[in-house]
């Protein structure tokens, strides 16, 4: 039953997984290998923009290409919910079809477990990514230095909103769409123009900008010192966060991401994720500056410059 | 909160994952690579003989050994129902880096996501293994050919009986114990000894030995043939099977393998098996055949040849 159902609704769309097998084998592999591992527990599981299906193809995508490696191939482990509509399931591996093509990343090995009613919710999902190293440089917080600029590839927080409206039957006009994308593109960019200069790589997800901020400040133990009036924001996104009472700063990106860059190449930098947009335009929104007391420094126009609170995660849960 | 819990619990246990970064670097890796992934959703989350922490690393170490590699990194992805004890997170963390310890592999990178109380059950654990093969050899079934020999590795169905004991509280004195355990060592040796010799091998996980011997029958067009009165099995596990009604055949294993071998080399096999035997004792079952109606035949002794029915999942869920 399991491995017809398995060979029929999985394997039939996804034709690189090995379903007879206990391992795939991916050839010899040239390069420094990179691997990592996200679970996707999403509610509700279709949002505008995208699909919990989607989201853990672009999810894994990202998190390979921020680390400055070409992603290659997905494992794809499925936990189903007994009594998930089959139309429900088959949506979900369809979009998993289109975005790991899109993504130019093949599927090669699954699993797939049934719980009892209760025991999960729908359809929770894990992909793990293998790429390997594009260039001998690797993306780290420990390679930033003070003066360095820090720039973001689109307008933020659309990805969570989007979740958020959607769980909560929030009826926004137009209603809020997720990020949602890959940036394998335009991260292969970045890391082959710029190379050491490029000091390092994070999409803004779980917390938003200001957690990204935050985990680099920590790391080098300077400060990261951003300008409100920079950061690029929809009308919309921002009027939704407004009357939610959301900092969009702590909200979730999927398509969105920060890069900390050498000041002498930034503008090169800008205008390569300009170039390569996958959504809206990127900004230039701060500076690395030598810590004083606070690890990050938003300026609000007047009043100078204030500290930026750590994003709770609580706040927003099961947004990817 | 999330990144300091995952700081203090997990990476300070697990030294190799890389906690801030988005993707971990395995450096290169000499050969072929192999790649496979698990999810674990076992209930209870301990059992005699393991606990779903350690049948985490068990099952994707051995998934990586059956196909002829080397394993190397494992990833290692939580999905956390509100209110977990964190006591009861910590055991299991404890139990996956003592198994990870053991098994020679680095947990390289994670992550962790907490769904509400009621939409998970305590922990699910998604394990994925990256290795390199050891021989240009493949293990498939299509190596198979008639007259191969049949081979299990040690007593069979014990995984099985022990979780379901445990879940349904049936007390056994003495209870069934899991078989649970790596197979790396093992399968290694197999596959440098014997090369092409050793058609393929297989974990008997969900659907038991009788599973396996339905895989390799579809995809050989041959037919498995075993001896009832030889395939190993405890006084123990036997009387709690013919108590629950349950064919041990159709009982999961989780450190206990069948291996098809060619003719003139079974007997080094099974030398191999019985001088680095994880538990209990290997015991050759049964042939390849040509098929004639069935698939898969055992003799019970008298009454010559019977059809070995395919088990059916849903029989016991949750079984890893």
């Amino acid at each position: 039953m399991m491995r017809q159902f398995i060979r029929d609704r999985i394997a039939a769309k996804l034709s690189d997984v090995q379903s007879h097998s206990d391992a795939a084998s991916l050839g010899t592999l040239t390069g420094e290998v990179a691997v990592t591992t996200d679970s996707f527990v999403v509610s509700p599981l279709f949002f505008p923009g995208g699909d919990i299906g989607s989201l853990a193809v672009h999810g894994t995508v990202n998190d390979l290409s921020m680390a400055g490696a070409k992603p290659l191939f997905l494992t794809l482990s499925l936990i189903l919910e007994e009594g998930l509509p089959l139309e429900t399931f088959d949506r979900i591996i369809d979009s998993i079809a289109i975005a790991s093509a899109n993504c130019d990343v093949k599927i090669v090995a699954g699993d797939t477990k049934v719980v009892p009613k209760g025991a999960a919710d729908g359809i929770f999902i894990n992909t793990t990514g293998v790429g390997v190293h594009e260039t001998l440089h690797r993306m780290s917080a420990t390679n930033i230095q003070c003066d360095d600029v820090l720039m973001v590839s689109g307008p933020i927080a659309q990805h969570g909103l989007a979740v958020l409206a959607a769980r909560e039957s929030i009826a926004f006009d137009p209603p809020p769409i997720s990020d949602s994308a890959p940036l394998h593109h335009l991260a292969s960019e970045l890391v082959r123009s710029l190379g050491p200069d490029l000091r390092t790589m994070r999409d803004a997800t779980r917390g938003g900008v200001a957690a990204v901020l935050h985990e680099w400040a920590e790391e080098t133990s300077l400060a990261m010192r951003i300008e409100q009036s920079q950061i690029p924001i929809t009308r919309e996104s921002e009027g939704v966060c407004e009357l939610l009472g959301l900092d969009p700063l702590m909200v979730a990106n999927e398509g969105t991401f920060l890069a900390c860059v050498a000041k002498d190449r930034a503008g090169e930098a800008m205008k390569i994720l300009a170039a390569h947009a996958v959504r809206g335009t990127p900004s230039v929104i701060g500076k690395v500056r030598e810590r004083q007391i606070s690890p990050v420094l938003i300026s609000r126009g007047l009043g100078g410059d204030q500290p930026l609170d750590e994003p709770i995660h609580a706040m927003l849960p099961r947004i990817c």
